[in-house]
């Protein structure tokens, strides 16, 4: 039965999009209102030199070097402008700073020279491009350099989808395809373009006015967006490319931004673990939290991080796309008619659906709360089995539970129940759901095992992520997902790896602060933890 | 009569190319053999990060960026090479470094950050691409980075000539259609790739193993090249748009080197004295002369500098193409056939020819000489009027000198004389070279008074250039295109705008130096010296 989204139980939300900044805004470029003298006779100064020159006296900017692609359009600007112009200035990071008390001198492999990356028009704003490029969705969000203010956003699904599901599937196609790497490349970065061109339409901007970009993502969409050799990352033992943190021309990977723009990339940790997962620790803070501190970002890989009194250890489990409904009987994304929450009151199913359209399928926290309810009304046992209910049926000598009759769904006929228009939740779907948590929940266990801790003395835990977002934490403590703790303790904090972009974009500081947490992180290859199959196997009981 | 070479006075040549490169090599590019260990599941560095590890345990070489480029191809290239690999490291400038004792503090607008620009075979040699853009001719040079020799040389037209012969034809071009700005961007790189393959062929080597290259050129080649808009080179007051010394990635403008490579261009003066000049001063070293030095660079815009105890003055001079064979009857460039020396005795004619071939035509110091045996033989007078001699005859009112008679020429039937097969010089071609020689001599005789100096101050004059190179200087005194003085101070020193460029692929204190000399160079504008067209008319003035 569908009911009202209000009496249903929903988890309480503390977004970290949502929040006020926190870090100083301190943007690595500045825009700077320059007016030039024009060249006479007697003044035969080369237009970059007048530009330096008038920088330096207006603003005391020292010389900056300029890029060939401002040079190639600096003349005709100055005098379409009438030598009236906002010049664009980067600063980069100074080398060697630490930012952090104790923490040894971070080797920051950036240009240390100050650039001019754009000349605009005289009143042009400063305009910075975040982007959380996931293996299923991309988050763009375009943002004011000047007040840190996020103008625009946007949310896509990622186009590489049609080559592979999942990030291994990716990864090998671009082994054994070098055209189609080419392609995957091409495919994200338009459309990447397209989400730019769109939201700077809203503002009522032209791209050309971006002028840096901050992309974070898991290691192989740093690798596939960047066109970056992936066979090394594919086979064992897994290692990127590179690993640190890198300053790239928007042009070297074809994102149409200002003439000499950058795009920054946050460091990997490890060919599992991502730059997403470092812009999740940045967005967090948990490296600066006192106790113990467990974050998750949920997804086709799950990134798990426990700061234990600021030590950090992080991993990365497999935990499959089943919470985004693939492999899933009538599992289906968050899309209107999803059944997002669900409840079972005897031999009811009370339920409510994204937009309350009527039901289609089964989204993410739609499929852990059935997991949740059949388990804890004892339909499912500890071991995954599916037993007896009104609800429950053989079909073809599987056990399937009917979450939706066919004669609650429009599509069918008036007074019809056939049974195979029912939206239906498997024994094979459960036992999908016992990979997925399981994997998550053995990794949770490997980094309390590594730190000599138990479940009870975490102080906070942090779920990240679209789909973390929407779970009922209930639900996922109910089938053993997540360890047993008070509900105060949880945070669901949304996309921490966008937020976390966000601030690498505004503040030069928190770049540098990304790689010192990339460096400080212990990572944890689980391939190497002696006896994970059994922490695994335990971990796919439920409750 | 044609006659063999030895029996005309050829002139004494110094060549600068040919002597031995007097700075130390110290160039910005340098190979290291680095064994990099490979990742286990102990070491899980990612592969550039070992890489800079390695490089800086085995070499001291502190950890410099990789170029994106470069990681692109990294991670295959180390295990193809079996973890063995020659990396190219590119190590600027340090900022604010002044080379000469008494010099201001040098803005040296350049990457300062130590960089990996290409991983190569372990073997790979370090070889960088030496070029003189001229608007006629281009001159490339394969040269070691290690020991500084030149390993092969190419010479071949400017392919931009289809779109123009000189500078202003090519800049209005330019201005009026952009697409053919970029036709001929794209002209100059393809001729400059298909130049270092055919290098590189001989050499046996790819053209990926050429790491480094510099470029020197007027200004207008400069801008071409580098797709720099010219407008306002076009236009009076004629300003460059940028006059600094640049670092581009070859990619940027097409030039297919290894894969982070860069191109260096020398700084610009001015709008019509470009980064050739400085390259040429560079090379002669005149500023280091204690005395009086002139220095030209003959072509069709001519730059001359004349150095005062160490004080630089240039400007440049509209001479035109008659020395190159343009706008003059039986012109033509120096080729087999062209008459390149040439003597009057009585009534006849001795000339020798390139290749000893049958005439064609005359080149240009076969024009000079024409021109400086029938002024002292009194055929053409001081105003340049052509009057009596037995080989002079007026043809519709034109009067010519018949050089070569038809039935010299095979391609005339034997014992047929038709005057119009003969190889003449008109009294038309007496007015070009007149123009020509006293645009040249002019702005000699500007930089003299600029100077306080009379003509028999200067102890040495360089005459740089293709066609300075074959010049009788006798015969250039003759018709005062050059002033009177003793054969013995005269230097004719081959293409060192081309050793100039060498010598800045060689060494980074060179560089430095050219921006010291670039700004240090007082530059004279002829269009606001007072009295200067008096000047020239005095100086199209023959003897």
């Amino acid at each position: 039965v569908r009911v009202p989204p209000e009496s249903l139980t929903a988890p309480q939300r503390t977004q970290v999009e949502g929040e006020e900044i926190p870090a100083a805004i301190e943007p690595p470029v500045r825009a700077y209102a320059v007016t030039v003298p024009p060249p006479t006779l007697d003044d035969l100064r080369a237009d970059a030199e007048r530009l330096q020159a008038a920088l330096a006296e207006q603003h005391g900017v020292a010389a900056a070097a300029v890029d060939l692609a401002v040079l190639r359009e600096l003349s005709p600007r100055l005098r379409e402008g009438q030598w009236w112009a906002s010049v664009a200035v980067r600063e980069p990071l100074a080398a060697g700073r630490a930012p952090m008390p104790g923490e040894p001198t971070v080797w920051a492999p950036l240009r240390q020279e100050a650039e001019i990356v754009a000349v605009g028009r005289p009143a042009a704003r400063t305009l910075g491009l975040a982007v959380d490029l996931g293996t299923t969705k991309i988050a763009a969000y375009l943002v004011d350099l000047e007040t840190g203010h996020t103008l625009a956003s946007q949310g896509m699904m990622n186009p590489q989808i049609a080559y592979g599901e999942d990030v291994v599937a990716r990864l090998s196609l671009a082994m054994r395809a070098p055209a189609d790497a080419q392609r995957m490349q091409a495919l994200v970065v338009e459309a990447l373009n397209q989400a730019l061109t769109g939201m700077c339409a809203v503002v009522g901007i032209a791209p050309e006015e971006t002028v840096e970009a901050v992309v974070v993502g898991n290691t192989a969409m740093h690798h596939l967006f960047l066109g970056l050799p992936v066979e090394q990352l594919a086979r064992a033992p897994y290692v990127p490319a590179v690993s640190s943190a890198l300053e790239v021309r928007a042009r070297d990977v074809g994102l149409h931004m200002a003439a000499g723009g950058y795009v920054h990339l946050l460091p990997n940790i490890a060919g599992y673990v991502g730059a997403d997962h470092v812009a999740m620790l940045l967005a967090t803070e948990m490296h600066r939290a006192a106790g113990v501190v467990l974050a998750l970002d949920i997804g086709t890989n799950t990134e798990v991080c426990l700061a234990n009194h600021g030590r950090l250890t992080s991993l990365s489990c497999a935990s499959g796309p089943a919470f985004e409904g693939a492999h899933i009987r009538h599992g289906m994304r968050a899309a209107d008619g999803a059944i997002e929450h669900l409840r079972l009151v005897g031999d009811r199913v009370e339920y409510q659906t994204i937009g309350g359209a009527p039901p289609v399928g089964l989204c993410g926290s739609g499929i852990l709360d059935t997991l949740a309810q059949l388990y804890q009304a004892g339909v499912v046992d500890v071991r995954g089995r599916m037993g007896e209910h009104p609800r429950v049926h053989d079909v073809e000598g599987v056990r399937e539970f009917v979450v939706v009759d066919a004669d609650e769904r429009p599509t069918a006929g008036a007074g019809t129940n056939d049974r195979r228009l029912a939206i239906t939740f498997t024994q094979k779907d459960v036992r999908e759901l016992q990979l997925a948590k399981g994997a998550m929940r053995a990794g949770i266990d490997v980094l309390l095992a590594e730190n000599d801790l138990v479940a009870a003395e975490i102080d906070r835990v942090i779920i990240a992520g679209a789909f973390g977002t929407y779970i009922d934490v209930s639900s996922a403590m109910a089938i053993g997902m997540l360890p047993r703790l008070p509900l105060d303790r949880f945070r669901q904090v949304g996309n921490a790896a966008g937020m976390g972009a966000k601030l690498a974009l505004l503040s030069r500081t928190r770049r540098l602060e990304a790689e010192v947490l990339a460096r400080r992180v212990d990572y944890i290859e689980l391939a190497l933890v002696t006896g994970f199959s059994r922490v695994f196997a335990r971990a796919m009981y439920l409750g």
